[in-house]
């Protein structure tokens, strides 16, 4: 949680309304004024019964953070952040009320080369997970800032993002209508649109804004970083497939200022799995300005709904003990407790199955938990030592002396 | 957050007061009895401006989760998990209002295999962490309810229970003076404490709880269920030291039915760092009864803050990379960047130093870190392909091919 402060006011206004307010702790209404009272007026009270929220994002409470540490941390600093954020929104598929990000940060540099480490590391999560259709979206608010110069809309540039920020969900006409019912003109979003429409490939939309952008300078500069993380991407060594030159891409959170990126997952049904950006003034609200930041967040749950839809988790991860040691008997069971402490020392996931109850009950349950052995022990194994292993895929099983089983079964190596 | 009908009742009255509110989104004052709001009476107005609670622990949403899912799954069923809890107290050394407690349970069984697989995981977890000096203190619930036939106090159990609760935070006289203004004869008391006073060995203390509790059912189940979990201690193999059998062991929540847990950190100032036990009647509070299960809770925080205070936390684990990428200009930034992308490819940490600055700056940031090793490239280096490498531990440099540097300085196997 965090003071409420250091949360209102970052999100822009419907993020402010999807914050989780924690009612004040005892007497709350103690100090609420009595009219606002008897008029009922949440609103109005809202601050005098509630201090603290929930996190909506990692972001901000990382840029609180850096400034109360900022004695102690070594600039530019680094973090990468795994904790769950919570969104007072209407749930639906792929959106949580409560849900994890995983968060990746560097503040206190400008350098290009951070926006060109978030698409490596994207692009490295994205192999490790196994996930080979997907698409990094990348454009630059001072792009947008230009397309807002360009239409003389430069007052009402944040309305603009968030119209654009629609433009998926929602289509062009109704993004129009909504901006016009802001005072935006049909000549400026004509003008919007003619560039947002542009199809072409990355090189192609970087001529087309050069020469759109020729006398607006933060058009300008928004194209020059994007071609500088390209270029650098390239001295890495590493292939430019993958991004997407979005300049239809807006974001839609107010702190960011430079570079922003979304990710996307082909063909699932929630394909949007995370985001993120350059943030030049997000430790200014809390009074250290000059601070550059940027990073990126995945969506946990997004990404592991995104897994399984993929059917890309592996067996393997299902499966939480390798062995489970079937017994017959009080006697059988304690022996067993001997062996399953043995196997455990080499390492090895081993559970014994906890109640004196019918073998086939304990068969069942390492089955239905995809155990991959049972040592079952009767009092035969007891006296001659020999162990009786069932490889429950196969239905195989062998008697073997634990010393057998451990190497020629469980692969332990010579070590041992 | 979990609705706060699944979280009030399950921790007793102090409990409750300490749970977190979370206030309703939009128009909470909407359904609000007018004269309550008059009257300004925050209580009775509570559950109508608030729906829902952050987690006071792991357990309660867990039997929560269990009982939601019970056709999905196979019992018994054992689950780990690590996620933070809330709870609204004054924050103080040792005890904050958002911490993360790592749980693991059993449900489905009654076997006291499970609670000596906790004594086994407890000792797993503190030789992993290298903490040598702890105790785990085990009592039962039933012990204290024989204490409580014995001393004619059975209606007032659970106040007893609550009472003993306290005793080492304020001492035998305070607890006698709470229980006396709760009802509690003298008589009984003395009674209560020659037995919670009681010192002795592991066997002095069966020996003379067993003819204490000779007439006591609940006595006699609570001592029996303690030797057994000893005695399947033995078959294990695993030695009964670090556990002390504490009579006045009574922990706070008011769900712990069978044996109970706590452990502490010899010679730390905040030693408890976990606790746990056994409750059969949890799951039925969600409607789905005759579910027992036990299960045990770290103090991720408390854990964390021992491990300082002992200096446990090996150097190693404040490395984040083991590798800097140092450069003097555009040219060997560029060359910097392949290097970098290289030495990764070979599953070593490594960061380039993202700005063009001097090369003390660079150093600096690299001796902040606590980076072992820093790469140097200069337009020698370029023309050569020869790599200074400096070990900043020992100021030493050298002169190495990329590939000497992998296998001679950063001891990458042959495999590469």
């Amino acid at each position: 949680m965090e003071n409420l402060s250091t949360l209102t006011g970052k999100y822009g206004e419907e993020g402010d309304q999807l914050l989780f307010k924690i009612l004040n702790s005892g007497d709350f209404l103690k100090d609420v004024d009595q009219s606002a009272l008897e008029t009922r007026n949440s609103k109005s009270i809202t601050s005098n019964v509630s201090e603290k929220g929930l996190r909506y994002d990692l972001t901000v409470p990382f840029a609180r953070y850096v400034v109360m540490n900022r004695g102690e941390i070594s600039f530019p600093f680094k973090r990468y952040q795994i904790q769950p954020v919570w969104r007072a929104d209407r749930p639906q598929r792929g959106r949580y009320r409560e849900f994890y990000q995983c968060d990746a940060d560097v503040v206190g540099t400008d350098s290009l080369l951070c926006e060109t480490e978030i698409v490596l590391m994207i692009k490295e999560v994205f192999k490790a997970l196994g996930i080979e259709e997907y698409t990094i979206k990348i454009n630059h608010r001072a792009i947008l800032s230009g397309l807002a110069e360009l239409s003389c809309s430069k007052e009402n540039e944040s309305s603009l993002f968030i119209g654009i920020d629609k433009l998926d969900k929602i289509g062009e006409e109704k993004v129009r209508e909504e901006l016009k019912s802001r005072g935006f003109e049909e000549n400026s979003l004509n003008i919007v649109f003619d560039i947002l429409n542009f199809k072409g490939t990355t090189q192609q939309k970087i001529d087309f804004l050069t020469s759109k952008f020729s006398s607006s300078e933060k058009g300008k500069k928004g194209v020059a970083d994007f071609k500088e993380v390209l270029s650098l991407l390239k001295s890495y060594g590493v292939e430019e497939d993958h991004v997407e030159f979005d300049i239809a891409l807006a974001r839609g959170l107010s702190y960011y200022t430079g570079c922003i990126f979304e990710v996307k997952i082909n063909n699932v049904s929630i394909g949007s799995v995370g985001g993120g950006g350059r943030y030049d003034n997000l430790t200014g609200n809390f009074g250290l300005p000059g601070i550059s930041g940027v990073g990126f967040s995945f969506g946990v749950d997004r990404l592991y709904d995104a897994l399984e839809e993929l059917q890309l988790f592996p067996k393997e991860a299902q499966i939480s003990s390798t062995v489970m040691i079937a017994h017959l008997d009080e006697e059988t069971f304690r022996y067993g407790l001997k062996v399953t402490q043995e196997v455990r020392q080499h390492g090895i996931a081993t559970e014994i199955y906890p109640d004196q109850t019918k073998l086939k009950k304990q068969l069942d349950y390492a089955n239905k938990k995809m155990i991959p052995f049972v040592i079952v022990i009767g009092s035969d194994e007891m006296k001659d030592g020999l162990l009786t292993i069932k490889n429950m895929e196969t239905g195989e099983q062998e008697k073997l002396s634990l010393n057998e089983i451990l190497v020629k079964k469980l692969a332990v190596g010579s070590k041992q």
